[in-house]
């Protein structure tokens, strides 16, 4: 197959086109980021081109891996410049800003997926990949493509409020977590307080410090989602209210707690969850 | 050495007798909650005493592992009942509200050991075992006793202030953030959202569930830790003004992250912090 990706310098646009290529697809690039792309196609043996236009002439396929903030308007452009018959994938994080897009193109006569892959650029090519699929017009024609493309796939198909809604809590929710930890200790010699520390701490610390690894994603995920701020301050009233408990007496945070260990119950892996964070802690001894 | 164990039906009561058990020392064993204390003595091979008197009666060493709301009164009692020459340590994790009793107990020309050991009931008895210790009046005598009944033991001096102020920011701060991480996302269907979910939320909910593993210990290392209140109101106004920086904007938001990447940054871990965060994230799948 033919295919054009479109952001191909940025993480996710390397893994796709080194995957593709490994599969015997024939691969053109673009991306606006024009610098390094000759360089990047003759490592990766790719076709580059140096307008969104050229790439996708001549293509059977599309994908779309351009960063949160550029992939409106990147679809937008394919909206006017694209010719029927051939299969766009869009393979951002957060649907909300697209959909109204991705709709458009679908009814264009294109077939159109959205696509979310639920792992990163780290992941070796022969692992099953985890997908989450928004329909946009015809479901079965959207897996057919999906399994043709990936045949090791678990694809989860889930509505675009439910996906983004979802995204609020899987993402922003568990990074705001780590950010405002964090914030509050910076301020200590952590180094020092290191020597001091037990497991619940060490984990957190390695989580915080790990989302740092791309700060630029936190920010887009969180400002795209328009769940995001609303899931957020859930949590800040949830905090607000556990402190006061504290503030109040032991009885009052017991119950507290007590109703959050009820919740945390209905995970099927709950039981599990303190061997599997022993076995967590001891790993970061590992080199 | 014959040594009596206060507190002996707890988990780390236990994990103290045959610890001291299979280095040869002889143990009483005494404990408030009398129910089981002889089936436990039986198992173990220790004495039972049936009141705090007779537990310390003829014993060169005491060992108080009662429960932080348990341990202020306990010591109490034991000023009136220790005769001189013995040594005292307590091992609480909090140590505000028991340093005025451990100075009094000093003052009686004893040896009074502030213990406070960084690891839970599971470690293995040949491992190195990590102390803090608060130096009560003669730290070169008490850190003698360390080494004398742990001679595999790696023992931070910190003074009390120090001391609990880090076991503020080490135990309440990562606590709370996982209390409130849950308590936001617990009237969701977790189970569904799984199998959307990435690694960071994997992560950080395994260990949201794993401190479930024991709720009262929460409770107590929060309330009777005078410095956890200041800390935890500093993480919600840390809070606050994260989320009032991505209701601004995304340079806002921006700088708030840069700040807090910076200040991880002071960690000599923090280069590898993503690559143990993988490894934790593994290791979740192994059974």
């Amino acid at each position: 197959m033919k295919i054009a990706i479109i952001g191909i310098s940025g993480q996710m646009g390397k893994w796709f086109a080194s995957y593709f290529i490994q599969n015997n697809h024939e691969i053109k690039g673009y991306d606006i980021n024009l610098k390094g792309l000759s360089e990047l196609s003759e490592n990766l043996n790719f076709e580059a081109s140096d307008s969104l236009q050229k790439a996708i002439d001549n293509v059977d396929l599309i994908l779309v891996a351009v960063s949160l903030e550029e992939s409106s308007s990147t679809l937008l452009k394919l909206v006017k410049l694209v010719k029927a018959g051939v299969t766009i994938i869009d393979v951002s994080s957060i649907k909300s800003s697209v959909f109204i897009t991705l709709k458009q193109l679908s009814e264009k006569n294109l077939n159109v997926v959205a696509l979310h892959p639920l792992f990163g650029p780290g992941l070796p090519f022969n692992s099953v990949k985890k997908f989450a699929l928004i329909p946009v017009s015809d479901s079965v024609q959207e897996l057919k493509t999906i399994n043709l493309l990936f045949p090791e796939n678990e694809t989860t198909l889930v509505s675009l409020e439910d996906h983004d809604k979802s995204m609020a809590y899987l993402l922003s929710l568990p990074y705001f977590a780590n950010l405002s930890f964090a914030s509050a200790m910076i301020d200590q010699d952590i180094n020092s307080m290191k020597n001091l520390s037990g497991t619940t701490f060490a984990v957190q610390l390695t989580l915080a410090e790990s989302i740092m690894h791309n700060p630029d994603l936190i920010t887009s995920l969180t400002l795209v989602n328009p769940y995001s701020i609303e899931v957020l301050d859930k949590f800040k009233n949830k905090l607000d209210l556990l402190i006061k408990s504290a503030k109040t007496n032991k009885e009052s945070l017991g119950t507290e707690i007590s109703l959050i260990k009820d919740g945390l119950a209905q995970d099927l892996d709950f039981d599990q969850a303190y061997k599997k964070f022993y076995k967590m802690y001891m790993s970061l001894d590992q080199d």
